[in-house]
């Protein structure tokens, strides 16, 4: 049986800040229908799709941070996106603020069936920025604030999307550049990683070795690798242009399990690309160098896990002067 | 203090198996020469430097291969390299097999100070092909028959490398592609990973989905998203050109932290490619974006040290109808 997926990132040019969720699951509406002209079974929408990147706001009162959250999915601002769903469908993966009944807060993704039900959620464990407001820096980046670090693991599951039963798992934005996400993926046998993104064009932080033109390569090269070092396709969807006066990058992408990039995005507004995925891609990686049971050697990788931060290597000294290595 | 390396990659044509080790190791004086013409105060050789990268012919009997095997470094034949790095005061990184006074074998590399004396030594860990002969096979790749997996660990140690101290560790050509190798290495805050590699152009086992082009992408890929994720430099150096009849691909870099390409070798003969790195850029990933003891979660990573292989992800079900996830 054939095991091919039209698969589509939509791309969202910015929200500014004043604009409402309506005006965002609108352009995502649109978006779906253009998917569903171009023969899409799935679609994939950005990190936090439906409001500005809110966690370059400082509050100091988090519960006046609400206004951010969603506390129901559906709810009456997205249902036009599930009903369009419905209509075409379309399965499709959003990002969102999610705020639980308890009052816990987290940077959360879910896929959802054409059907409306929730298959999969997945909350961001890589938070980057900071908890503080830092007088020292130009622009915030509050999610160690207005997050809590997701405690849903990597979860993978097998499921239907499109004509087919593909696993798909989740990362969502600075996730993407740490190996050991890609991997605990790889490791349920992941075959589609759907990834939402919101990532500034200039570091406003740089300390001189990191140029700007460099942001982009360094999404890519890390999407790659890990598509490639997995044997899985993803699609990278940003939201991108110039929101609340701050650049985000853009640059989406669809990558295939040899790490090549079947699709990007060019603009910095809405914009849908599409590729048709071959989901027998994922076997070959999987049964030749990256046969993990025939090659992996975790008694060689204890530091992964016993460690957190780095440690200070041995300081290595000549024969006869007292080595401590 | 200004922590600047000149760094050389010295990328060896093809050995072909009836040459003598004094055949290698006299090129490998010549390129010494010339590393140090061009200022270069440390050069990495490739993996098994001295012979043709014997794995693909096949010895029933293991002693009968022991001709491939160094039993003592320096031996006579590699004595003129270690009197070029005295006479040039150059450090180098070399790589042979290895079989040590117990008979056991390992393809192992060694970086040696100017003085001679061996500073670290590293076994290659991820070993790939297989261990019997395969009929099936066009080609032999008989490394799991050749060598044990590894007993070292990935080793990271500060070493005086040039004018200063350097946090150095290696890899061996396939460990290049496990993103675990290196992060077990930026865990010990490595700053320069030497790491050498035979890889051949054609995947002569190739079932249709890997197409050729993409091998040289594929290598650059995994040594450019290593040294990007953990703040590192790489010389990553190839055996090049075709030996006992098998192309390898070459290709040769030097990489800097943020996976940048700052040195390519083009040829398929011995090749010098030299750069100036500047250690202080190691800093910047170590302490932003790749801040470990800040961002990584290692409660979500158990997988990668509890499970060698893969496992099958749960099955979603529609609710109701007895979901087992």
């Amino acid at each position: 049986m054939s095991r091919r997926l039209t698969l589509a990132a939509a791309q969202l040019g910015p929200i500014q800040r004043a604009e409402g969720r309506e005006v965002a699951v609108g352009r995502m509406v649109r978006l779906m229908e253009t998917a569903h002209r171009r023969g899409a079974e799935v679609v994939v929408y950005p990190e936090l799709a439906l409001t500005t990147f809110f966690p370059r706001w400082y509050e100091e009162d988090l519960a006046a941070a609400d206004y951010w959250f969603e506390s129901a999915m559906p709810s009456d601002a997205t249902a036009p996106l599930f009903a369009a769903a419905r209509k075409f469908g379309i399965g499709f993966h959003l990002g969102f603020a999610e705020r639980t009944p308890e009052g816990r807060r987290f940077n959360t993704a879910i896929y959802v069936h054409p059907s409306g039900e929730v298959v999969l959620k997945y909350r961001k464990v890589h938070l980057p920025g900071h908890a503080e407001y830092a007088p020292d820096r130009r622009v915030q980046h509050l999610e160690k604030r207005y997050f809590e670090v997701g405690d849903l693991g990597f979860p993978v599951v097998r499921a239907p999307v499109g004509g087919t039963e593909v696993n798909i798992g989740m990362l969502i934005c600075n996730d993407r550049r740490w190996p050991e996400a890609w991997r605990v993926l790889g490791l349920q046998q992941v075959e589609l990683v759907m990834l939402g993104y919101n990532t500034p064009s200039l570091n406003m932080e740089n300390r001189g070795f990191e140029a700007h033109h460099l942001r982009v390569f360094h999404s890519h090269l890390s999407v790659q690798a890990g598509c490639y070092q997995n044997a899985c396709f993803a699609a990278a969807v940003a939201k991108a242009g110039t929101e609340d006066g701050h650049e985000l990058f853009g640059h989406s992408i669809i990558v295939n399990p040899q790490g090549e990039i079947m699709a990007q995005a060019t603009s910095w507004h809405d914009e849908l690309i599409v590729a048709d995925c071959d989901l027998a891609m994922c076997a070959l990686g999987r049964s030749t160098i990256f046969n993990f049971s025939a090659h992996r050697r975790p008694e060689a990788y204890e530091r992964i896990t016993a460690q957190v931060g780095s440690v200070v290597p041995p300081v290595w000294s000549p024969c006869g002067s007292g080595r401590d290595s």
